[in-house]
């Protein structure tokens, strides 16, 4: 359970209803799911289960949270740190039990639960704009056929971006659980154990110390299959003299804490040697570069030059060398060579060295801190060559 | 990874085009996630992680994964038994890290890639049309303009409710993992240990013994949180003498197993003696009703009469005595008041018996599998009045 204290989830509505002024949008409708829980829990703590859950942000006054149907009022109240629980049967589960005291209601019902008059809302955005449902995408327009709506998933991204103190205590704690699973699974690595096998001793380690699960489908993989940027554990053995990846995150109280690591059973062969010293070398002097009132473009320098001086391009990558953190393990900002931004103390990064030569690949990837003087590094758990 | 060989996966392609022809759809698009990869994993077998998926099934010839950008390609290529793989940017995970040299592709350049000529688009078929992105329905909508565009949900529901003898035999043992988490969660379980801890030690258990992870976001209640038809599991310590709610299910192969179970450590107080009962006697007559050829509505008909011969009326309840279960953990059918059919062979329920008196509630929950001449129990671990 979040330790995080109702005052602090006033505020972030607050903040958010601070962005919406500016920009005139009079009402934000939020969505979200069991695996994209992350705008939903940052203003409810709600975790969503089987039935989707929603939020409607007013620029003023409370705030409230859409779950689908009766099975998930007691849980919502529980729960839930907004005390104004709605239900929208088109947010039911999937396989939507008929209820019929509720599949009546529509948006037009309970968006004057949250404004007043519907005709006094002329711009709605809308958060989660990427897996927003078309069905509740119409039934939001019909509510407010003359209102105006836009996306508007920027304004959560730029409140959440910069963590609170009690956000970053959390997230220590998820780093180090990361770095005890990381611990567990490599003891337990040997030749002939399968790929599932390593995944699975990681996640009975996290559960074990608390997370709630995996930040997101963790997996292992070998040999050959390192090539996949993303990937999923087989029944494949691993080996000695052959490179297996450990990509593996943990959530703890909803936030997330990921680490990812090459190693060798044995003696590390030299196309394996040469990319992990390459991607190890380009962690190291990203991390070094990081620091409050940085540009980002210099952290993204440093890790193309490093990989350059190795003889790898940008074609043995697939982007920049950082990205966001929180209740989402990959959320804004990157750093790359488009998004320009000064690094800020309460960002959190994961430092994420994805580098392949066509043939194998691997990940490197670190939790690291920007604080009012420097960096705190989240995790380091052997960031080094590792041959067991 | 699944044991269903390749030639299933064509025989399932085949059976949802045979579905296609008589309702005039030239095509049919399907869209899942982590957390609603169902239809995915039915046709393709691939698992969506971070990126979003997608297929396109048209009347005749070769069906195509949609995966959301080039981290997904290698994994896609290993993972998938549409050998046909395109990208959609709109798929993308959240964070949408820029790919320029796929993010232009639209529906209007991958349609043609399987169906021929755009024109000849009369009718498509919307698949997850309750998760179906905004964004990606007008993306769509533009490419067919002239084209009817409709839910057709129920086609992939009809194929997918009769299960193959490969399915059964990875549904039984997803069944045989969740007894063993059972068990071992029973046994773990003590007076002051805290709710979660009980369903790490679940999913601890689980994986370990080959489950891809839980079913469903599963949990632990206790005490006056037993309320909750849905719930997650808190730092609350169950003590003795009150009610402890297990609701446990895992994956295997993408396939789901669940048991529901009530316990109480020491002496069973009345309140919760009572909706033991009524529960457990409604759950088994349930059962004995079953079978093929059978209407649904007899089994639902037992299920009211023993809970109203306990006194306890429709309002003490949420839903009907069972619903299909599969590659969904609930999934249709489902057997209730309004919803004639016939039990067939190959069906799979979760027979799922959810009281409550207001105050404290109660799930017990079990498989069972209509064959030729009766029913297999998948499950039946300790269904009985369980006093620790």
């Amino acid at each position: 359970m979040s330790t995080i204290p109702d005052s602090e989830y006033e505020q972030r509505i607050k903040r958010i209803q601070a962005e919406m002024g500016p920009r005139d949008i009079d009402l934000l409708v939020g969505y979200g799911s069991e695996c994209e829980p992350h705008h939903i829990r940052y203003v409810s703590d709600f975790k969503p289960t089987f039935d989707f859950a929603g939020f409607m942000i007013p620029r003023e006054g409370e705030a409230a949270l859409i779950t689908g149907g009766p099975e998930s009022i007691a849980y919502a109240r529980d729960n839930s740190r907004l005390k104004k629980i709605l239900i929208h049967p088109f947010f039911l589960e999937t396989s939507a039990p008929p209820y019929h005291e509720t599949e009546h209601i529509r948006f037009s019902d309970i968006i004057p639960k949250v404004v007043g008059e519907l005709s006094h809302i002329k711009k709605v955005g809308i958060v989660g704009s990427n897996i927003f449902p078309h069905e509740i995408y119409m039934d939001l327009k019909k509510a407010v056929a003359d209102a105006q709506l836009l996306e508007a998933d920027d304004i959560l991204f730029k409140v959440r971006m910069i963590k609170s103190p009690n956000e970053l205590a959390a997230m220590k704690k998820a780093y180090k659980i990361t770095e005890e699973c990381i611990k567990a699974t490599l003891d337990y690595a040997e030749p002939g154990k399968m790929e599932w096998q390593l995944e699975a001793k990681a996640r009975a380690t996290m559960v074990m110390l608390g997370a709630e699960g995996p930040a997101y489908p963790i997996w292992v993989c070998s040999g050959p299959r390192t090539n996949q940027g993303l990937s999923r554990s087989t029944d494949r053995k691993i080996r000695e003299g052959e490179l297996v990846q450990l990509s593996i995150g943990i959530r703890y109280q909803g936030y997330c804490g990921n680490m990812c690591r090459p190693f060798v059973i044995g003696d590390i062969p030299q196309n394996a040697r040469r990319l992990m010293e390459a991607g190890l070398e380009a962690e190291n002097e990203a991390i070094e570069a990081m620091g409050p009132g940085v540009e980002s473009i210099g952290v993204q320098r440093v890790f193309s030059d490093v990989l350059k001086r190795h003889g790898f391009g940008r074609e043995f990558t697939l982007y920049g060398p950082a990205h966001g953190t929180g209740l989402q393990e990959c959320e804004g900002p990157w750093i790359n060579e488009e998004n320009l931004f000064e690094l800020q103390p309460g960002m959190v990064f994961n430092v994420d060295i994805w580098l392949s030569d066509g043939e194998i690949g691997l990940r490197w990837e670190d939790g690291v801190a920007i604080t009012g003087s420097g960096v705190e590094q989240l995790s380091t758990y052997r960031r080094e060559i590792i041959s067991k």
